[in-house]
C-alpha cells in the first residue's frame, strides 16, 4: 500500500470526494499497476477505493499475471461462462460496497459491456467522469518518464533517417510506411507501435488523417509522414513534411508558414504559460499568411503511455502548463485537392521553459525525382 | 442506397424489429461503409435506420473521408470546441427521430463517451445490444472474405519461416517477437497488424496471454508463439509451440497431447455441427490424458475483420456451424510454473466440410541447444 501512484490517486480520490474509480485494461491502469491487459470480449475491470486495497474482476486464465502488478488487488476471477462472470462482478461489488455509490467511470475507455454488468451487479449506484482526476496524475512525468519518451523520440528520429532512401518517386504510400515500421522496430521501439504510420502524398495530404494507400509519390508532391516509436510504454509522434522534385511556390510558402507556427508554438511553450496561448501563437502565424480557414485542428495534445492524452493544444484552453506535461506541436495547412504540410515535434516543459524531445531538421527536404 | 451489406443490415433490423443501430469506428462500421476511423477523443458515431440513408457524427478534420464511403451518409460535422460537438450530436438525433426509440448500441465498442452524449441529445431513447446483429452478417464470409484470410495465413506462415534462424538459444522473448513483426511486415501484412506476437518461454508459457519479455531462451524450453498477419483488413491468428534442446518426457506428452486435441478440433468441424461440438472434440482428448483441468480457455474464436468475432469455440455453444464460418482452432495446456502448449489454426467451414487455412506442420520442432 505504499505505491506512490495508488496514494496519489487515493488522495484526489479523497480532495473530490469520490468514492471509487473505476478502471479497465488501458494507460491508467497500466500507469496504477504496471499491469497490461488487451481489451477484449472478456472484460477486466478495477474497483480503487478512497481507502483500502482495490480489487480487480478478471478471466481466469489472466488471474497469473496479477503476480506482476505493483500493488495488490483482490482477485475475482470467472470462467468461461456468464454465471460466472456475473457472479464476479456481484461479489466484487459487494465486497467494495458499491451500493448505490457514484462510481468514477473512464469516459473514454468503458464501454457499455462493462456498464451494463457493473449497472446489473449494483442496480443504485450512479456514475461520474474518471477521465479528468486521472489526466491531472499522469500529465505531470517524472524524469524516467520523461527519459523514457526522449528515448521514444531518438528511435523514431533514427527510424525516419533510415527510411528516407525508400521516399522516393514510384513508391507507393504503402510501401513506405511499411518500410518504416521496420525501421521504427529495428531502431528500437517497443513491438507495439504507438499507432501506424501516415504516409499521405500530393491530395492525400490535404487528409490530416489519411491512410497510407496505392498512391504512388511523383514530382510536385509535398509528402506528409507522421510516425512514432515507444520505449517502455511511453511514446513519441513525429510528423516531417517532404517535398518530390520541384514542387509549386505556393506549396513552399504553405511549407514555410507552418514551419514558423511549429516554431512559434515550441516558443510559446513554458511554465505559466495556458495551453490556448501556445495554439493562439501558432495559430497567429498561419492566420497572418492567409490560411487561418485550412488549419482544420488544434495545434497539439499531451503525449505519454497514450498518443492522444491531457493536455490538449487548443483554442481558448486555459489549463497551465507546469514542468514535466509532454505534448506535441503540429500546425498544419491542408489545401484540398492539393496538398498538404504538417510539422509536428513532442515539447517537454521544464522549470526554465521548454525542450523539444525531438530535434530532426525542419528545413524543407527535396527529394530529387 | 444499393449496397448489399447495408440492405442485409436493414432486412435483419427490419426482422427484429430494431429501429436504429448505432455504431463507432472499428469493424462493423469499416464492414458496412469502408470507412477506417480511429477510435480516440473525438467521437464518431453512426446512426443507420432501418429504412433511408444513415447519418454519421464525426469531426470536421475527418469529414473528407466520407468521399471515400460505399455507402452515403447524411453528415453531421463538428468542430474543436463542445459546444460545436453537443450541436452535431443534436441535429443528428432530431434528423434521425431517435426520440424514445431505442438505439441498439455496440456494447464491445461503443464507450461512456459516446453514450452519454447520445443519451444528452436523447434523454428519452433507451439501448440494446447491437453485437448478435452484426456478428450473424459478419460470421459469414464471402468468397472475397475468405481470400483475403487465406492470403492473411500465407503471409503469417512465411513469416514464421523466416523467423526460425532467431529462435535459438540466448535469444529474449522480446528480440523474437520483434523478429518476427518485421517479416510479418517483410512478408506483405497490412501495415496494422492484427495483434503484438506472443513470445512466451519456459514457464512463461504456462500464462496463455503473457507478453513477451526479457527472458532468454534456454535448453529444455518449449516457447508458445502466437502470431498473425492481416490482408486487406482481413486477419489470420496462428500459434505454434517449438522445443529448445531436450525438453522434459512430461512436456513431450503434453505437445503431442494438444497436437491430437488441435486435429480433433478441426476433424469436427462441420457444417451442422455445432461450435460446442468442435470445442468437445478437442476437450475430449485433453481430458482423457488428465489434463483437462489445465485446458483453462475455450477452444477457439472466430475470425475475420477482428481477432476475436464470433462464432466462439466454446463448451456448450449451439451455434450451428455454416459455410463460410472461420475460427480458430487452439487448445492449450499450462503448467504453471513448468510451461505450456498451444497449437492454433485457422478453419474455414466449406460446403463438404472445412478447410484449414492454416496449414504450417504441426509436428513438434526440436531447436538444437
Amino acid at each position: 500500500m505504499a505505491d506512490a501512484r495508488l496514494q496519489r490517486l487515493q488522495l484526489e480520490m479523497e480532495r473530490e470526494a469520490t468514492d471509487l474509480v473505476a478502471l479497465l485494461p488501458g494507460a491508467n491502469l497500466t500507469y496504477l499497476s504496471g499491469l497490461s491487459f488487451h481489451l477484449m470480449e472478456r472484460p477486466v475491470v478495477a474497483l480503487i477505493p478512497r481507502v483500502g486495497l482495490p480489487a480487480l474482476v478478471l478471466p481466469d486464465l489472466e488471474a497469473a499475471k496479477l503476480t506482476a502488478s505493483r500493488i495488490p488487488f483482490i482477485p475475482f476471477p470467472y470462467g468461461e461462462d456468464e454465471t460466472s462472470r456475473s457472479g464476479a462482478f456481484l461479489a466484487m461489488v459487494k465486497r467494495m460496497k458499491v451500493g448505490a455509490l457514484k462510481v468514477a467511470v473512464e469516459y473514454r475507455r468503458m464501454r457499455v459491456l462493462e456498464l451494463r454488468l457493473l449497472e446489473k451487479a449494483a442496480p443504485q449506484m450512479t456514475t461520474g467522469e474518471a477521465d479528468p482526476l486521472l489526466a491531472r496524475l499522469r500529465m505531470i512525468k517524472g524524469p524516467a518518464e520523461s527519459d523514457a519518451m526522449r528515448e521514444a523520440t531518438r528511435i523514431a528520429e533514427r527510424a525516419f533517417e533510415q527510411t528516407l532512401p525508400a521516399i522516393r518517386p514510384g513508391v507507393s504510400e504503402l510501401e513506405i510506411a511499411a518500410e518504416l515500421t521496420l525501421q521504427t522496430l529495428r531502431s528500437g521501439s517497443d513491438s507495439e507501435l504507438p499507432f501506424a504510420p501516415i504516409v499521405a502524398s500530393g491530395p492525400n495530404a490535404a487528409l490530416p488523417h489519411a491512410l497510407p494507400g496505392e498512391r504512388r509519390l511523383q514530382a510536385g508532391d509535398l509528402v506528409i509522414v507522421d510516425w512514432g516509436a515507444a520505449h517502455r510504454g511511453y511514446i513519441s509522434d513525429l510528423t516531417r513534411t517532404v517535398a518530390i522534385g520541384t514542387v509549386s511556390d505556393e506549396l513552399i510558402l504553405v511549407y514555410e508558414t507552418v514551419r514558423r507556427a511549429n516554431q512559434a508554438g515550441r516558443e510559446a511553450s513554458r511554465p505559466g504559460a495556458t495551453a490556448g496561448e501556445v495554439d493562439a501563437a501558432a495559430r497567429a502565424v498561419i492566420v497572418a499568411a492567409g490560411y487561418g480557414e485550412r488549419f482544420i485542428h488544434r495545434t497539439g495534445h499531451g503525449l505519454g503511455l497514450e498518443a492522444h492524452e491531457e493536455p490538449f493544444i487548443r483554442e481558448g484552453s486555459d489549463v497551465r502548463l507546469e514542468p514535466g506535461m509532454t505534448y506535441t506541436v503540429e500546425p498544419g495547412i491542408y489545401l484540398t485537392g492539393v496538398g498538404g504540410v504538417r510539422i509536428e515535434d513532442d515539447v517537454l516543459i521544464t522549470a526554465g521553459g521548454a525542450e523539444s524531445l525531438s530535434v530532426y531538421p525542419r528545413e524543407l527536404r527535396v527529394i530529387s525525382g
